[in-house]
C-alpha cells in the first residue's frame, strides 16, 4: 500500500489539513483525515508531504493530443480561416508518424501537468490509443468524422472499427466514442448514420457543438438549434460530450435537461478564436455537468489545467460582472469530478474510496504562492503546472520531481522536434 | 562585459535567432545579430544560451505589492464589497512591518517571473521603497491617497514628502508619483490640491480610473466623465498614468489623445473581481500606451506578467470576436516597453543599445513548451513565468536558476508567514 500523509486532502465534502490517502493495486483506499487512516503495514511505501495538496488527477474533457506538433504554428487568426487555410491544409498531409510523435508530445505535458484523463479526437486514433496506454493514463479515444468529406462512410467504418478494437482495453483505460465533428461539417443524413451505429455499440458521442455564436445563428436560420440537432438525429438517444456549446440557444436549455449530456467547456481556446464564452454558470444551473478541455495545442498552445482553470474563472466572473460565479472549489470540481461525469467515467475524479487512484500532489510550498490561506484558491488562483510534484494513474507513479518515470522524455521530445521540422518543410513548400 | 549569445534575441525591430546581448555597468552596449558582436575580451563574462529567449525585463503598470501578505483572504467577490468588507479592514491594521513583509514576499514573485520594474501604490511606502532598492529592481512608488479620509491633507503631506525623499534616488532606480487613490474616494476640490501639488514637483499621477462600468455611469450623472475629472481636475497637466480604465466614455478618446496619460490594464484582476475588460486595442489605437500590470495578489493572486499576457491576448480576442486582436507581439511589447512609457522610463523596456540592462532569459526547451515555430507565441501563449532562466536588473544577475541571488529569499518567506499569521489572528478575532 502507499501513504500519501501530512499533507492537505481535498475529497468531495472536506478538506483535510492534515490528510491521508492510501492506495493499493489501481485503488484508493482511504482518502480521509490521519486520525481514521489505516495503519501502514511492513513494506508499506509512506511519503510525509507536509506543504502539499493531494488533489484528483485532472481530466482534459476535449483535446486533439497530436496537434501538439502544430503548437505555435497558426495564432492570432479566426476559427474558420485558422481551419481552412491553415490547419486542415497541414493535417491533410500529417501521417501516423506524425500523430503518434505529437500525441507522445503532449501526453508528456498532460502528464506532468497532473492530467490523468483525457478525451481526444483526431485521426490516426489506433496511434493515439497506443500512446495513451504506454503514458500510463486513461482516455476516451474518438475518430473525428467530417462527414462532408466521408461520402464512402469509410471515416465512419474507421470509427466504429475502432470502438470495436479497443472499447474497455487495458482494463477500462481506454474507453471509445463515437466522434461526428460537428453540425456544420455532417449532414443530418450523417448524423443519423452515427447515432445509428452508437445505438447498435451503446458508444457515447463526442461532437463539437456551437462553438461560435455564427453556427448557432446558421441553423436558426435552418429554424434549428444545437441541442434540436443531437435531438433530431437521435445522436442524444446515447450519451452526448459536446465540446464548446459557447453558444446555446434560448430553447437549447429546457432540451438538454432531458438528456444525458456532458459539456467540455474550452475556455482559452474558445477565447484565443475569438469565439467567445461559454454559459457555464447557467448550464451547470440546468444540472449539465461542465468538464474543462483544453482543446489542441493548436488554438490552446497548451494543455495545462491550471491554466484553464483560470481561465475559466476569470472569464465567468468578467463576463457576467459576478466575482461569485464559479468560485474556487467549483472550478477545482469541474477540472476533476464534472469532467469525468462527462466522459462517463463513474470511479475517476474524486478522492474517494473505492475510486481510481489517478492523484495528484500539487508542492504549495514555493515562493510564488505564499501565503495560502486557502488551499482550493491557491490551486485555482495562483498554482502553475510547475508546482505538480507526483501524478498517480491507476496507482502506479506516472511523474515525479519534473521526471516522467513510465516514458523516456527525451526521445519523444527528440522525435517531436523532428515531425515538427518535416511539418515546417511540407508547410514552406506548399 | 556580460555577453549572452547562442539564443534568439528579441530586439524591437528584429528577432535575432542567433543574438547577442553585451551589458557593461547598468547599460545594455549592443543587442543584435552575432556577426556584429563586439569580441569578447578577457575576463569578460560569457553565457552560451541555446534554446533560449531573451526579452527586455516585465514592466508591471500597476500593483500593490504589500497586498501579497492578502493572497487568498478574499477571493470570489466583487469589488466593492471586496474593498469595503475585506481588504480595508485588514489593511487599517496593517502595520509598516507587515507592509515590508508583504513587499519583499511580493519582490521575490515579480523578480522570479521576469519583472524588472513596477509601479507601486500602497502606504508606508517608505519601506516598499527600501524593499525595491533591495530587491535591485527599479520601482516608481505612490503614496496612495484617499481623498474622503484625509480632511487634514496630511496624507498628501506623506505623499509630497515621499517624492521629496525618494525621487531619482539610487541612480533613478525609485521614482515618486503623486497617487490620489481614484474619482469615488477624492472630491475634486482634493483632485483639484493633488494636482496643483504635482505640477509644484513635477510629479507623475498616478490613479485608479474607471475600473467598473458602473464607476463610470456614476460620473456620467455628475455630467462627468473618466477623461474629464483629470482634465477639470489639471490632473492632466502633468503625465498620467491610469489603472485600469475598463470603461472609458465614448467621448474620452478624444480628450485622452491631448493628454500625457498611459494606461496600465490589469486583465486578471479586472475579470476576477468581475469588473470587465479594458479596450485595449481602441486605446492603443488612439496612441496611448497600454502597459500591463497585475494588481495586488489580494485581487489577482499572481504578479505574474506571463499570466497577465495571456489574460490581456485571450480577453482582446474573445470579447471582440476578433482573433487577430493584439497578436503575441504586440502583447509582448505592452508587457515591456509600453509600461515603461506609461511609467515615464525612457531607457528601460527594449533590447537596445543604451538602454538599462534590464534583460530576462527564458528557458523555451521544456516539454511543455515545445515545438517552438515562433518565439513570440511561444513566450506568450505557452511560457509560464516558471521558464525564467536568469534575471538582470541594472546589468546585475539578481536570479538565475530558481535562486535569488540579490536577497535572502528563505527569511523572507519566513517573514512573510509570520505576518500572514498575524493577519489571519487578527482576522479571526475581528
Amino acid at each position: 500500500m502507499i501513504h500519501l500523509q501530512g499533507a492537505t486532502l481535498l475529497t468531495p465534502e472536506v478538506e483535510y489539513r492534515d490528510g491521508v490517502l492510501c492506495m493499493e493495486g489501481d485503488r484508493i483506499i482511504y482518502a480521509g483525515p490521519a486520525a481514521g487512516a489505516p495503519p501502514p503495514s511492513p513494506g508499506d511505501e509512506i511519503h510525509d508531504l507536509p506543504g502539499r495538496a493531494i488533489i484528483p488527477g485532472f481530466v482534459n474533457a476535449h483535446t486533439h493530443l497530436a496537434m501538439q506538433l502544430l503548437r505555435g504554428i497558426a495564432d492570432d487568426v479566426a476559427l474558420q480561416p485558422w481551419l481552412t487555410e491553415h490547419i486542415w491544409p497541414v493535417e491533410d498531409r500529417m501521417g501516423e508518424e506524425d500523430v503518434l510523435a505529437g500525441t507522445r508530445l503532449a501526453l508528456l505535458e498532460a502528464v506532468a501537468s497532473g492530467v490523468t484523463a483525457v478525451n481526444d479526437m483526431y485521426m490516426s486514433m489506433d496511434r493515439v490509443a497506443e500512446a495513451i496506454v504506454e503514458s500510463g493514463i486513461r482516455g476516451v479515444i474518438t475518430q473525428g468524422l467530417i462527414g462532408n468529406a466521408d461520402p464512402e462512410r469509410r471515416r465512419l467504418k474507421v470509427g466504429t472499427d475502432l470502438y470495436e478494437r479497443w472499447q474497455g482495453a487495458h482494463g477500462g483505460r481506454i474507453q471509445v466514442a463515437l466522434g461526428p465533428h460537428a453540425p456544420y461539417t455532417c449532414s443530418h443524413e450523417y448524423l443519423v448514420e452515427v447515432a445509428e451505429r452508437a445505438k447498435a455499440l451503446d458508444a457515447r458521442i463526442h461532437i463539437h457543438l456551437a462553438e461560435t455564436p455564427e453556427e448557432t445563428q446558421e441553423l436558426a436560420a435552418q429554424g434549428r438549434t444545437p441541442a434540436h440537432v443531437l435531438l433530431d438525429s437521435h445522436l442524444s438517444d446515447q450519451p452526448v460530450i459536446a465540446a464548446h456549446y459557447v453558444a446555446p440557444a434560448e430553447s437549447d436549455y429546457a432540451l438538454l435537461s432531458g438528456m444525458r449530456i456532458g459539456v467540455a467547456h474550452c475556455p482559452i481556446s474558445n477565447l484565443k478564436l475569438g469565439c467567445g464564452f461559454a454559459p457555464v454558470a447557467r448550464l451547470r444551473a440546468h444540472g449539465i455537468p461542465v468538464g474543462l478541455g483544453s482543446d489542441g495545442a493548436a488554438s490552446a498552445n497548451v494543455l495545462d489545467p491550471f491554466l484553464s482553470m483560470k481561465a475559466a474563472a476569470w472569464i465567468a466572473k468578467g463576463a457576467s460582472h459576478d466575482a461569485a460565479q464559479l468560485p474556487a472549489p467549483t472550478v477545482l470540481r469541474m477540472a476533476t469530478y464534472e469532467g469525468a461525469l462527462a466522459l462517463g467515467l463513474a470511479d475517476v475524479g474524486q478522492l474517494r474510496q473505492g475510486f481510481q487512484a489517478d492523484v495528484v500532489v500539487v508542492d504549495l510550498r514555493s515562493a510564488q504562492l505564499q501565503p495560502v490561506f486557502d488551499v482550493a484558491s491557491a490551486l485555482v488562483y495562483t498554482a502553475t503546472s510547475r508546482d505538480v510534484e507526483r501524478v498517480y494513474a491507476s496507482g502506479r507513479l506516472l511523474y515525479q520531481g519534473g521526471r516522467h518515470l513510465a516514458v523516456d522524455a527525451a526521445e519523444i521530445i527528440a522525435q517531436a522536434r523532428r515531425g515538427a521540422e518535416r511539418i515546417a518543410q511540407r508547410t514552406l513548400s506548399s
